[in-house]
């Protein structure tokens, strides 16, 4: 049996709800969770918002209620089988009486025996590999970062009418760090991007004056899992160099229909990124690309 | 011989500059071209802005003037082989004294013998290809309208927290109108995204009351290439069921983590459709997707 209409339906609404726990879950992977009843009607939905606090699964159901029970669990990554802050949540789901369960991806830091063949050891049924490939939308960096043992890093920039890189505008910055655990800012100072569960916001360990792959490991070592690096080029080529650098997304300034450009001392694109995309923004554009060289976390 | 380094760096941002023209060039593509010198270094660069003006090459070449001789054109699309209003831009290679020229896409539109084919009889060495899937982020809307006979359509929705549709701000709009020929508003009104050649905002045509194919195809007549639909559900289901949505841009305002939806009458991504990113904006999200059924345009 593959997954139906509706349930691919719930898996987007599901991974589209991932997303708004993008920065603050870490260690922990953003995860959403859609609970549909017997007939396949929508009854709960919910995401992991912070560490600490319940996973996607025990919202969507807390939501759900009783009309969970014979019903479908669909989440983005395989329900967990440990106990850490909050009860293993394929419990959880055998507790409200799931009878079938659709995930997207595989935890690979599942410890034992996973989520879903517990699962189907009591008896639910469980599809895996579902929209696998857009939930990595969601959750590749921090797939990434489990088989790199650093964050996954980001650099912004953005270059002026010259081609030349200068310093990211505050806006530039404010959009991409919304969704990061940690921005290392033109000052080469370490930020939190949020406040963590304590309400603190700035990260008073290691500086940039360290170096890149040293920094990455103290900062993941520390629980982060991503990374913006919003400085000018000087610190930004260090990561680049050491090969730390997994996406770009480049701001042009306006330029001019017919412009003689001046001696670029740094390409638009690091060699051997792959675009994503290229988008027109007010008389500006944004490219965005990404390292090809990233593991593939295929479904079981 | 294949392309150089410096010139996919080139290509890059030749690519780059060619978004600056999204929504300006119709019916003309939006192109951009880098022009270096014997020894490899940007001397000119140039985008098609508007339609009626110089094309990408006649700009680049402007600026770098006699530093182009002997030197690569490294252009999106084809160089042109037609007189319309500007002389064909091979033919102004060839008069620059260009040597090498290195192309991402073949124009469709060539008629005769294309550009290309020109340049390489006139004893100028020609790279198709390079960048190919890169050049088709900007040029792949266009491309596909000389296939379908009509504008590629974008529908840009909202949902709310329950999941329903309801009317994109006027922000969200703006930021995706900036690249587009034709925005159909929420009010049924069919509105230029940007002023023509003319200087006039409005068009006085097609309304959205007649059917979707038929306004479609007048737009595509009078020129347009592009149009966003920026409506609400009831407009944009009457696209989406005659299949005429290519892409879509969906908004999820903010929702709790544990939250529970009412019945939806639409789900987030269209049946079939697959998606691109999913990011996180505020506090919200953002989903892109596109039809995968679009044509593939290889180059020679
Ligand atoms: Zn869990
Ligand atoms: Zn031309």
């Amino acid at each position: 049996m593959t997954a139906a209409h509706h349930e691919i339906s719930a898996m987007h609404r599901a991974i589209a709800l991932s997303a708004l726990g993008l920065g603050r879950t870490s260690p922990n992977p953003p995860v959403g969770c859609v609970i549909l009843d017997p007939t396949g009607r929508v009854v709960g939905e919910g995401h992991h918002e912070r560490k600490g606090e319940p996973h996607a699964e025990v919202h969507a159901l807390a939501a759900a209620g009783e009309h969970a029970r014979g019903g479908t669990a669909v989440v983005t990554l395989e329900p967990c089988n440990h106990h850490g802050r909050t009860p293993p949540c394929h419990q959880a789901l055998l507790d409200a009486g799931i009878a079938r369960t659709v995930i997207a991806l595989i935890d690979p830091t599942s410890r034992d025996e996973g989520g879903a063949a517990r699962l189907r050891a009591a008896g639910v049924e469980v599809e895996v590999g579902v929209l696998a490939d857009t939930a990595r939308l969601v959750l590749g960096p921090w797939l990434d970062s489990l088989t790199t043992g650093r964050p996954h890093v980001t650099w912004l920039y953005r270059t002026n009418p010259d081609g030349n890189p200068v310093t990211p505008t505050a806006s530039q910055v404010r959009a991409l760090a919304a969704g990061m655990d940690v921005v290392v800012h033109a000052d080469g100072s370490v930020v939190e991007a949020r406040p963590n569960s304590h309400g603190a916001f700035s990260l008073p360990t290691p500086q940039p004056s360290r170096q890149p792959a040293e920094l990455l490991a103290a900062l993941y070592d520390g629980g982060t899992r991503t990374v913006l690096i919003a400085t000018g080029p000087s610190i930004a080529a260090r990561f680049i160099h050491n090969g730390l650098i997994d996406r770009t997304v480049a701001h042009l300034d306006p330029v001019g229909p017919s412009h003689r450009p001046s001696t670029r001392t740094q390409p638009l694109v690091p060699t051997g990124f792959v675009v994503d995309t290229v988008t027109r923004e007010g008389h500006g554009v944004r490219v965005e690309a990404h390292r090809p060289t990233r593991q593939n976390h295929l479904p079981q």
